[in-house]
């Protein structure tokens, strides 16, 4: 392999001395200060590189033969052995590590900043302190970009949008003309925002014609959207992603759809056009909503069923089309046995034949 | 936030005057020639920004409170109370709308001329008058663009393509080598044309070895593509998009596919390889179609069904694997009461035991 | 139409000559040897541009009445009546087919060479021979391509990604940071690897907190993904799909997820949180396996399928949730038969009646 380098103004791989670290998540050390880590793995596969934690007794044993640059562990905790590597001692290890992770994934992400030629970005587009836009993206005319807020490479905005302040989009996002973005809101690579809803008026050959969708989408704060994921825009007005919704990747959304604050949608689920989803659902995978429904708040759907009516407040549904939960799990109970079941009729109608019955 | 202001082609929000609306749709305006509107709303919701219209009586009310810049109303309407508003008056109001709409996003979208930069444009490759290639789009060698295409920023158009007159692509849709787009076609964002088809010969070690796909995908004219749908090549020659064809977001449809004149297909769903699906079908969404079928015209698949045998034609489908639909709506009726079902049964068979049956 | 002509670095459509095409596959020719030909095609549509094969003799007569520029067929072929096309004769027809259409469409991709402008490289990354980096692609610092690396235009390489020799990544491609890619995979248009993964901590006020997702995706050598697929990283550590995966477009792949050597997927499928599924599996289109499973090696899944249990080893399963296959396949059939077995039911509570039953 050629080595060829080129100058960038991202900064190389991140290095924390086991010092910044211990003072971030206000643990003591136990150790050598200046020790460094580059990067965060379990405790079985932590090498000298790497940060790792103890906080189940299960892998106790991992912690006297790691190389691991340095482990968190309890500040209670007694060694029953030596160890050779560093120790971090904390409150709650298990914690401590997780706002190691958000501290480690903020660093590499708002480290970007400034902007990565070439960018388009159109008259009268604004954009705050701090940003990051990257190479090849498109800013459309009269579009507001909010302060930190993190433009990876290739991502189209078009015009009149709006985005809030702290808000990342990874490569590759679309956001079509009149989209809004909220605070807080991180959008994976490749999601669409404002295609053009799925409308059409049958004609009198056979053909359709295709409805014109002149509304957008909006998303408040605090909304994430998973790689791949679509959201269409509404015929007129808006399709609407309240505070704190959470989609996974390659969602369909469909125009003039309403989605209440933090409803939780796993991957591959659809929702048709004008359906309105209540706050704190629970949508799981590839499931199914027909359009011009509403959907209570705390409803539940179990992976793969199909919602064909209206659903009241904190009801659960499973099955296509979908039952109450417990009704399909006892009638899924029974379909098991079939087989079973048709020879017992079998047995009961030989029987009654035997009986003389007419 | 710092206001930082760009030149751009682009031309800033559209302003339209009364005047030039009334003409367009062929009405009367009571009220003020030059005022102006910029969006379309419905009328709970327009500002002084904005033209609505009234259609259903249901919505009278808000006429007299409106803000609106101006409302269509139908030519023989009568008010009951004075309006603050314009009125634009016409023979239907809901259609002057739906024209609007339309007008509304053709200049949205066709105001968009020329070629901005910078974008790729690969050898002999051609493009007719008033096309618009956006900005990072990659145009390969001896391709041919037809006249009123609007290539948004991002797109990919491979070697040897053709893309027919007034076809839309939205931003970051990708055509690999020697697709075809007919006429009057809207691609929307994400969407993928030509990837290789999914095919493998499984060789004695378990591995399998990838069958080389060299065909292409054919759309014809009117054929409209959803964000994120990806249209496999053929392994060799053609998957074919007829004339019409309406497909949604996030549809998979497999090398050698063929999909005929409009055939409407849901967000979600998936044709499997070489499986020919006729003329005016409608197949719903996460529906899903395995390979080498033969699906009549007019065929209608209930949302996430799986069909698993040919079609005949205007037939209807429903369950996985799918049943003619009225067969699958009543077993699934009974199967709904299956532990009712199963009590019977039970109660036939205690009874029987009492009439000392053997 | 305007013929506008731009360079390119590119070259034209191919031409072979048939002297070229009989000495790569090792046949003999009857014809012109300086006849020529630039595309592949099926015998009943092949004109003079194109070659094709004869296996079948089904289609023995289009032989007579073609006029491709060559057909390829058996060494013992007997003509009953002359051609007008010109013949290459083989051991075995449809395999040198084959061996033509893998040798087209790698001189198609392997022809692309050197650096199209602009590429945005980063700090340290590093290139092998013979790469195609493609224009408005991105390469991320500290990251190393390998030898005959074809990046197509519009991709994002994040930062510390490796990409070993002969890999193709078609056009708007995206490798978050930190993922890892074997040598020969192939990865098809629009597909994300290393996404963030979907984990959320409920709050005390109905919120949910992102879990930072920091660890990567291991890609082994002969992976193929397919278009607008989405693999999520791992929580921390890596999400693992060994070598001779092949995944279909537009599935779902989540955190912490491992996929065994030459396990094959198809279409929509979609493998919740940290699954891990065995060696040469099948998963079928649109099936679903929820999270944390482990799915045995040879296990094969029917399309639809949602798999919510364990799996043994060379197990099958169908329909949602999955039931062994031959328990759904018998359950299924008395289900289409569920209204005949009510009637049947009610047939004996009234025979039992008439007996006087209590």
């Amino acid at each position: 392999m050629l080595a060829k380098k080129h100058p960038s103004k991202l900064t190389d791989r991140m290095t924390f001395t086991l010092e910044q670290i211990a003072s971030l998540i206000g643990g003591v050390l136990e150790g050598n200060p200046k020790g460094t880590v580059t990067t965060i793995q379990s405790i079985e596969q932590a090498d000298e590189h790497s940060i790792t934690f103890l906080s189940n007794a299960k892998y106790e044993s991992f912690l006297y033969q790691t190389k691991a640059g340095a482990v968190i562990i309890d500040k209670a905790f007694e060694l029953k052995k030596e160890v050779s590597t560093n120790l971090i001692r904390v409150e709650n290890p298990y914690s401590s590590f997780t706002l190691l992770l958000e501290e480690y994934q903020k660093l590499q992400i708002f480290q970007r900043n400034g902007i990565e030629q070439p960018v388009h970005i159109g008259n009268e587009a604004q954009y705050g302190e701090q940003c990051y836009l990257g190479a090849y993206s498109y800013i459309g005319p009269n579009t507001k970009i909010g302060r930190n807020v993190k433009i990876f490479p290739q991502c189209y905005i078009g015009e009149n949008c709006e985005i809030g302040d702290n808000s990342i989009l990874y490569p590759g996002v679309k956001l079509y003309a009149n989209t809004k973005v909220g605070r807080h809101c991180t959008i994976q690579s490749g999601a669409v925002l404002g295609s053009d809803g799925f409308g059409f008026a049958p004609q009198a050959d056979g053909s359709y014609k295709t409805i014109p969708q002149v509304g957008n989408v909006i998303l408040e704060d605090h909304v994430d959207i998973g790689a791949n994921t679509v959201v269409d825009c509404a015929t007129f007005e808006s399709t609407i992603i309240r505070r704190g919704v959470k989609l996974d990747n390659l969602i369909q959304v469909a125009h003039n759809v309403e989605i209440g604050e933090n409803t939780v949608i796993a991957a591959q689920a659809g929702i048709a056009g004008s359906s309105k989803v209540g706050k704190q659902c629970i949508i799981g995978g590839q499931a199914g909503i027909v359009g011009h429904l509403q959907i209570g708040d705390g409803t539940k759907v179990q992976a793969q069923s199909g919602i064909t009516k209206n659903s009241k407040t904190d009801t659960a549904w499973y099955g296509s089309p979908a039952l109450p939960y417990n009704n399909y799990v006892k009638s899924y109970t029974v379909f098991r046995r079939l087989p079973d079941v048709l020879k017992r009729i079998e047995t009961l109608e030989e029987k009654l034949l035997n009986l003389g019955a007419e």
